[in-house]
């Protein structure tokens, strides 16, 4: 069997094989500071890929981008109850406004403030605050709002993108005079969501609500998009919450009605985080490294040029600089193809594994040989690396924005067989455990069972498999079937994991 | 005399107008957290305009750009002696970790750490570190980073963009294998920031290196921008730091020279912030509210529906929807112009003086008339607000784009006058306290003076004018004269003012 790039493989430890992809992709990297991160070039490359794409999208659907404090005080935070019980446990706690030496010289805080600051772990509390200015009469409404932040919930354990405790998202934050539009915008934001990881990162989703447990801290109702990473398990990549007025009731958020009524408004919030990127990596990869989906990729085309005659030099640099000019003149997904030319001293197979680890979807060797015949030498990411083809220049130049097109679609249906040879329905209990054999760590998937929403025989999953209620999908909407515990009949299709 | 739009007028109260001023643009507003800002969309609109430019530039000269933690563990800080000192009395420290209900039912700081964190006042110190595990050979030189984040100063006096305890910004750091090359890299991004203020916020200012007061906590030399604003103060708009050997020594960031030698490196910094939004504001805005110069507005061009008869409100909305998608075709700054239709039920000249508050460069006022015409009746921002013309359409598209390039180039070009003719050279102290006439609010300038920097003089300066070195200008680089204060020969020519 061949050597891969990347040991341990996923077959022998997923886990670790994914530290071990971040690791050689240069994506990120653990900090000394407790469960934070440092996000690397590389990483935050396709973390602005992310950003530039559905910063767009929240705009085309008329979101507004503003800026709210880093600092909620405390008092903001009890002012919903729910909301504050969900992350007392993980808050940064600022408590002090400058450090003084004491009696031996050492720096301790000092100027205690009167009032605690949380370094916000979302920002509800302040924008509650806020709105409640802001919004006078229905000419206000809707708000539509988003912010691009860090946040801090601080975890016990952290794994690099998918758990930190400072991460990166985006928060929207909307207002509405009416409950059915603060619904539809919280659907037409779940549905932008599927938009940009189905569409961008390739990743194909199972979509709707969450159950009762799983709400957000303070909604009425969660939407998630969740998908099945290659070890099968569940992962949420985002969520959009209908917050009711639950929110307008806390922070006295109201409205004159054109009727001239005082009403409060109906609040909704949606955000996506940093996660996206682990989840990314996670379903993508293979025991050579990370595989990018060309539309989130920093770079689409690498060119390697192998000298293996100093005299030779200047003619393949020359040829490579042109293959370069023309290759800036094409676009994909309407923007100039991003192509590089590698010229480190590195040796020309770590050159091409290094590009490989990265994910680059296209590698370019360029020798005399090429250069003789008017050829590339291609190698595809989501082929293997031994699977390269000479093409000519022309044919390259002319086929390669549909040949990035093709791997886009390639990575995305591959996820999609995945996952549905990986979906089952489930029509007892019996089967349930049988799907999630505790005994057969390879065992499991997504198990769709007709079940009423009820913490008891979700935390029986929970204890005895490691098994919780995912999402409600929206493509089983309408349909209902005999709840596989309680035998009532009327059940909605539920969609059951183990997960991240 | 005309009533103004903002009031109190420049005249009547400098300070309080810049607040009106962004209170009638909706740029910004206090928060309820001592001291940070609501960024409102449409000042973090501008903030996103100078982020896509500077993003570019910081791109194009070959920087990457990556996320650190927002934390900076005590013990990191303390490492540069100079600038823990520097940042000691305004640190947001970070002392628990989560909330616990004490015997009253009060939620108080609980799981106290056991080092405490400071929120990054600045990155040196975490970068620092990393740095020093980054960098092991003259191979993995220079180190080209940015980021973008916010970031925490305790301010006791705070004043909306211009001293927030939190605030926007990037800030740059690189490491270097030699000296000169460190001392060209803090150069060439002072040089960048110069290209960003002057050609696209059309902020003249005078740039050079600060004196030893006012160096960076922790830098050999420090470099500034410094900007004339309407009441000829200065204001210190982005600083670039050569910080030699200091933080390496500190943090032990070295590398493996080509010849086998194991050396410290050398690194710089360099940063802008939001505050560039407040020194937009009070250079450019008048008793009307902002102005706002094309290349950084969030809105090119506002049309604004005039409909006096219902029945003619199909052909006005049909006629400036026209208009809208000609003028969207069009490309200023290489990227489509910026329009919008005003919609709103507000009236006419409610609409209008709105759009004028905002700084929108050009207003089109569509009614029957212009219709009839085939014409479009314009304002333009940095015209009197009765000045508009009627111009024929056809003849309004071929010229839009020159005419927003000719108010870019004209309000570059009248704070570039102001400045000129606000500043004096002065050969003597009497020629100073001339200048700076403490009993007469509106002397002053910028004054420019052959001075020995030494902390005597200027504090004596700063007790008896409020006013500080700001500036060895690079213009006057080379000449030299008789220190004023010393009399000493080869002095080189500082800038003085009063500054906020």
């Amino acid at each position: 069997m061949a050597k891969t790039a990347i040991s341990p493989t996923r077959e022998e430890n997923y886990p670790e094989w994914y530290q071990q992809v971040i690791k050689a992709a240069d994506l990120a990297e653990s900090s000394v500071v407790r469960g934070c991160m440092v996000i690397k070039p590389w990483g935050y490359a396709i973390w602005e890929n992310i950003q530039k794409n559905l910063d767009r999208m929240i705009k085309a659907t008329g979101h507004k981008n503003f800026y709210c404090p880093l600092f909620v005080p405390l008092s903001f935070l009890e002012k919903e109850a729910a909301h504050v019980e969900g992350f007392a446990k993980e808050c940064a706690v600022v408590t002090h406004h400058r450090l003084e030496a004491d009696s031996n010289g050492k720096l301790q805080p000092a100027g205690k403030l009167e009032e605690p600051l949380i370094i916000r772990p979302t920002s509800e509390a302040i924008i509650g605050d806020l709105y409640s200015k802001w919004i006078q009469s229905y000419r206000d409404l809707p708000l539509l709002y988003n912010q691009w932040a860090n946040v801090v919930r601080w975890e016990m354990r952290t794994r690099l993108f998918l758990r930190t405790s400072e991460f990166l998202w985006q928060e929207g934050h909307t207002a509405h005079a009416t409950e059915q539009e603060a619904r539809e915008e919280t659907i037409k934001m779940l549905n932008t969501y599927v938009d940009l990881v189905e569409n961008y990162l390739a990743m194909p989703v199972a979509y709707g609500e969450k159950t009762k447990s799983e709400r957000f801290p303070g909604a009425v109702n969660t939407y998630t998009i969740e998908a099945m990473m290659q070890d099968k398990k569940a992962l949420q990549g985002g969520t959009s919450h209908f917050l009711g007025q639950n929110f307008a009731k806390a922070f006295d958020i109201k409205f004159l009605s054109a009727e001239g009524v005082q009403q409060y408004v109906y609040t909704t919030s949606w955000g996506v985080t940093t996660r996206l990127i682990g989840s990314l990596v996670m379903m993508h990869s293979d025991d050579d490294g990370l595989i990018l989906p060309p539309r989130i990729a920093p770079l689409h085309i690498v060119i390697l040029p192998l000298v293996r005659n100093q005299q030779d030099k200047p003619t393949v640099l020359a040829y490579c600089d042109d293959l370069l000019r023309h290759l800036q003149k094409l676009n994909y997904d309407n923007a100039p193809l991003l192509v590089e030319i590698d010229n480190s001293d590195n040796r020309p197979g770590e050159k091409a594994w290094g590009w490989v680890k990265k994910g680059v979807p296209i590698r370019l060797e360029i020798g005399m040989q090429e250069i003789e015949k008017n050829a590339v030498f291609m190698g595809q990411r989501d082929k293997a690396y031994n699977e390269k083809t000479s093409v000519s220049k022309t044919e390259f130049l002319a086929s390669v924005v549909a040949t990035l097109e093709t791997m886009q679609n390639n990575i995305f249906a591959k996820a999609k067989q995945f996952q549905k040879d990986n979906t089952v329905e489930v029509k007892s209990v019996e089967e349930m455990y049988q799907f999630f054999d505790p005994n057969n760590e390879s065992s499991g998937g997504f198990a769709l069972a007709p079940w009423i929403d009820e913490p008891v025989s979700e935390e029986k999953l929970k204890q005895d498999l490691k098994v919780t209620a995912r999402v409600i999908p929206t493509y089983m909407q309408g349909a209902t079937g005999t709840c596989i515990f309680t035998g009532q009949t009327g059940a909605p299709y539920t969609l059951f994991a183990k997960s991240y």
